[in-house]
């Protein structure tokens, strides 16, 4: 990919989660030196003074040497142009400058993105697909983001937050989302939408495994547990699950038609815990609804990076960044 | 937009259509000094030669002067990076090299595109809407196309097809397309999908003045004419013509939520038949299912070149292809 970095030349990658923080410091190769992982809310701190700490702490592991830059991946929605954080309820954010605090307090330049972006970009750059042109992320769990990558770049559109393929409509009628409309991607294949209807079949009787291990909660219903579940041949679980990752496939399907990538990747809780199943349906949905040409030779892959995935692709947006403010 | 042509410089746009072909010869400034027009086919003649002799009329009509390329929308699919059209059977085309014939007769350089995103490429240099960076051009009609304009370029993706829009499943158990899928947004809302609802009105004896100026054959439910059934009161009618502009508005919200794009431009024969009606259904879909956030600004505006969209947008594009040669 050629060298953006130079030798010596360090960058930290965060990761801004709801319920976690991750910061990672790494070198012009993109190995990991050194980090730190936190809860992300603690009484009595904002959330900018937990990130600094954080940010802090991941530097002293490695003797607090100096650094080029920091890339972060945050909750959106934002402006990647300016880093303004928008809106995010759960970190106690509206229109917060997050990228220039961050510069300012440790005197670097700073690139912030939506996560699910940058994670799309840390898969696409760090995987198996780095020689595609044009890649789509999708990464189904608690919510359902996605990532665009076209012409080798993210894409982020007008309002800067293009790729919200969870509240893809694709059922006029169908069951109501979070976002207050009907039929979305999110609403027919989220891990909420999934556990709604496995903590129904508990409450009916039909999943004993799921009603003796989680109860009837649909809070406890996590990707794991259904995971467990089906491997304890639990068959209408299973059903359910291949009915949600197949209108995964057919949002797939829709972005194939749409923008025909040269690769897919499917990430999140749910693919991570039954990545099989997941490709299973995702194929045969694509098979279905996309159209031969444009499908032909399209490589959907499972995410590789797990939780390494945001922080790397926001050490390589910035070192990215850097290269090009060193060229200009 | 800068120069892209010198002064005296003459450059052809060509529409392919499948029932007819016009040619016409524009200065550097991309004002029409000559034009000739003709059904696609005539018996005897191949698709290949009968676009020569349009091209050659067009031509002779200007006093046949030396050219500096010529610019092609072609039915699809086909690949733009080559100029082969790979599949156009109403043409007789199979892997047909339309772009080096061209280049070989008439001794200069050709751009071939999808006639859509020519179409849409036209609309938006020559629209009210050419300072948007992102754009989305929807078409319905017999079919259902689309044009995407990326960062001010036309998006082809991986395949060389994007932007089949038409084919994106709206409802999983929706009616059959075309395509052989169900539920595309072109089985829910084309000027076909329209007809034979409309038709079944008309047996019904629930559509008189469809029934008394059109029968009840399908292939006679023009958009002109459904759209003067409206005038004329039939409820039942406009209420069918709603529900599948509504359909059209959903996939634009859905294309506003996956590219936020800044412009949306909505053209082809139901929209010019019906412009306001269209831009109400539209407008209201995607209030309803694009995200706030997303939708903000975008602007959704009916197509204004009518059938000059192909020619104007096929003579900027190869202007510009000679522009960046003559920088290269």
């Amino acid at each position: 990919m050629g060298e953006l970095l130079s030798k010596g030349d360090l960058v930290v990658g965060l990761d801004i989660g709801a319920t976690k923080m991750m910061a990672v410091v790494f070198n012009n190769k993109f190995e990991a030196l050194g980090q730190c992982r936190k809860r992300s809310r603690k009484n009595g701190q904002t959330a900018e003074d937990r990130i600094r700490q954080i940010i802090r702490e991941a530097l002293d592991a490695v003797g607090s040497p100096p650094i080029r830059g920091i890339g972060v991946g945050s909750p959106g929605p934002l402006d990647p142009k300016t880093g303004i954080i928008i809106d995010t309820p759960n970190l106690g954010w509206k229109n917060f400058p997050l990228g220039d605090t961050l510069s300012k307090e440790f005197g670097v330049p700073v690139v912030v993105d939506n996560d699910v972006n940058v994670g799309t970009y840390g898969e696409w750059r760090f995987g198996d697909i780095s020689e595609c042109e044009d890649v789509v992320g999708v990464f189904p769990g608690t919510g359902i983001g996605g990532g665009i990558i076209i012409n080798r770049k993210l894409l982020h559109g007008f309002s800067g937050a293009a790729g919200e393929i969870g509240h893809m409509t694709l059922e006029v009628d169908g069951p109501y989302c979070g976002c207050g409309k009907r039929g979305c991607l999110e609403a027919l294949a989220s891990r909420i939408a999934i556990a709604k209807e496995v903590a129904a079949l508990a409450a009916r009787e039909d999943a004993p495994y799921v009603k003796a291990n989680c109860g009837t909660d649909i809070e406890n219903m996590r990707s794991g547990a259904i995971a467990k579940a089906i491997e304890n041949g639990e068959k209408m679980v299973e059903g359910v699950v291949r009915r949600a990752a197949y209108y995964v496939g057919i949002a797939v399907a829709n972005l194939i038609n749409i923008l025909s990538p040269e690769a897919v990747v499917l990430g999140g809780g749910l693919v991570e815990a039954m990545p099989d199943l997941y490709l299973e349906e995702v194929n045969r949905a694509v098979k279905e609804h996309a159209m031969p040409f444009l499908r032909k030779g399209v490589r959907i892959v499972p995410a590789k990076l797990g939780d390494n995935a945001v922080v790397l692709g926001a050490a390589h947006l910035i070192a990215k960044r850097l290269r090009a403010q060193s060229k200009a």
